[in-house]
């Protein structure tokens, strides 16, 4: 299984908004078999791992497979399907579908044909793995990333926005590969004013996030160099109800996919627009600053994963700021302790990368 | 000269205000006598080394020393002498001598009276070691430590100045073997009003620091735990000269040591008691907190050495507490890099530990 794990891996990026598959068979005590969910659209890791065998005979042997088998007809025609036709004597499932077409419909037809199933196999690390595919289907909302550089005394900029560069290259290099891995890029207008950022990734990765703007009053500018690039990757914009229909008009003129946000409030309204970004197909979201928009999705707990660069400089000032805003906790018991954390070092700077605990 | 080194260091927190000498000596390729300054008061590292060898002959051999040895009396008779009556060919001296009543003298008696005498060997490493040391001679300041210890979103406290506890338990264990080192441990008044400190040092280390509080108005309260515990080591009071006569009796009565600095404003007065600090003996302190007195060390480029201690955990809030207040830079580039950063983990907290480029 752990093998089927790493192959399903090699998939990340270029599935979404399907799930990473790995699937190994083994007979007689080897493996004969192997194959992993490779494209969106294309044949899933089971068809895959039959089609590595070269039409030798399966039956009698052990299926390991990290996601439940599908029993759908979705782009491609169900894997039990395909599995019954090799008979194979058992089937060992990391996972149950989240997927509400599958949803242990596909174990119930292996079963029923005679095939010895278990389920649980390396279960964590399926989960893991899937986990932005589980949360879109499980909450209707995409996996969202948060990302911040700062300096050593906790600084996202100094307090007249002052921020390039606080990460070193190789930091930033690794800011583009995570980009290059998701769906959409999110900024809060006013860290558009203040950098004027164009979020695109370079080089390119194996998606093309589209850039996501926050802009309730939608005040972005069509000189920004996001509009200026908008032949490279999308940009959406997320207004609100009361945003002035001129500035829409001419958002959309330039371009722009803009996104109107219900709710009363910020927060209503963010988990209004999470839910249109999966809605149209989105599995993750990174999500790079600023502080008040960081601020809103953390005190909503919105965030899922966090990556925190670190570099050994120091800006100092009372009034600069922090990397995360908004309410905050009154007392420091009740912080959040990010789990299954690890530690990077890019150049000078360093990463620590974790996950909230209320992400799977 | 390695190994001299390493001896030196052996002596670390036992020999200051003195400074950390290690001697290693050299015959016919084969080390025949070693020795450091092990305690203040006690022989230096040259006079241990020779002693080390019991009497046989050094003539001829080659003395390594990570510092010039002395040629004055003070507590102990000039080094030159111990070394000319032994005969060795040649002296190595890793550097000069910063003490005024040495700088080069010791180096000038050696060579005329036939010594080979080289100097520089591994100097930056002795230098680094000694750089408390050096600081107190040439500029009348104790090596400033600033220590924070802060959330992964760069809080040192809550709004509302809650604290507790941000690093985990091998974290806080590190921060008193770092106290068991030094000759103070300094915190301003607000720090104090807010987690009411013990600053003692648990275990004991080679030192018992002083607990110092910046407090230009004489505020701290009779019925802190500084001055509960005030015979488990001394309180030194920081004043203005502005702090009213009855509070500054209350706290001289309570046994504070008052020192009133002179100055006109926070950076006049911390200048002067830093000096005062110095003229007491005083070769290295420790500045946990808060927020307004690190900011101020760090406007006024007081701090040599930073610890900051990281735990993966996360408080939000954009009234939430920084680590280092003051006024900062404004230009995220003018931001000051530390030197030589080293990265170490206690449990779940990361500790960056690095030193300041205009400390040295």
């Amino acid at each position: 299984m752990r093998r089927a794990l790493d192959l399903a891996e090699r998939g990340r990026g270029f599935v979404e908004p399907n799930p990473m598959v790995g699937c190994v068979i083994v007979k007689d005590g080897q493996i004969v078999g192997e194959g992993f969910h490779e494209r969106f659209g294309g044949p899933h890791a089971e068809i895959n791992a039959i089609a590595s065998v070269g039409g030798a005979s399966l039956e009698g042997s052990t299926v390991y497979v990290t996601l439940e088998p599908c029993c759908h007809h979705g782009k491609t025609p169900p894997c039990t399907d395909a599995l019954l036709k090799v008979k194979p004597a058992r089937v060992v499932i990391a996972m149950q579908d989240p997927f509400p077409k599958v949803q242990g419909g596909g174990i119930q037809i292996l079963a029923s044909h005679g095939i010895q199933v278990s389920v649980g196999a390396c279960g964590d690390d399926a989960a893991r793995l899937n986990a932005p595919f589980a949360k879109v289907h499980q909450k209707g909302k995409p996996w969202v990333i948060a990302k911040w550089a700062m300096t050593l005394d906790g600084k996202l900029a100094t307090a007249s926005g002052s921020s390039k560069w606080i990460s070193g290259e190789a930091a930033r290099a690794e800011v583009h590969r995570i980009r290059g891995l998701c769906d959409g890029v999110m900024v809060g207008s006013g860290t558009v004013k203040l950098d004027d950022p164009l979020l695109t990734t370079r080089p390119h990765g194996p998606r093309i996030a589209a850039r996501i703007v926050i802009d309730s009053q939608a005040t972005l500018a069509t000189s920004s160099r996001l509009i200026e690039t908008i032949a490279e990757a999308p940009v959406i914009v997320a207004v609100a109800e009361s945003a002035r229909s001129e500035r829409l008009e001419r958002l959309a003129h330039a371009g722009c996919e803009l996104v109107v946000c219900q709710g009363s409030d910020h927060a209503d309204r963010i988990e209004h627009f999470l839910r249109q970004l999966a809605s149209r197909g989105m599995t993750n979201v990174l999500v790079e600053g600023g502080s008040q928009l960081l601020g809103l999705l953390w005190d909503t707990q919105q965030i899922d994963e966090v990556y925190a660069f670190i570099a050994p400089k120091i800006a100092g000032g009372s009034n600069a700021i922090s990397p995360i805003g908004g309410h905050g906790v009154s007392n420091m018991e009740e912080a959040t302790s990010l789990v299954r954390t690890d530690l990077r070092s890019y150049q000078e700077t360093i990463c620590l990368h974790g996950f909230t605990d209320f992400s799977l």
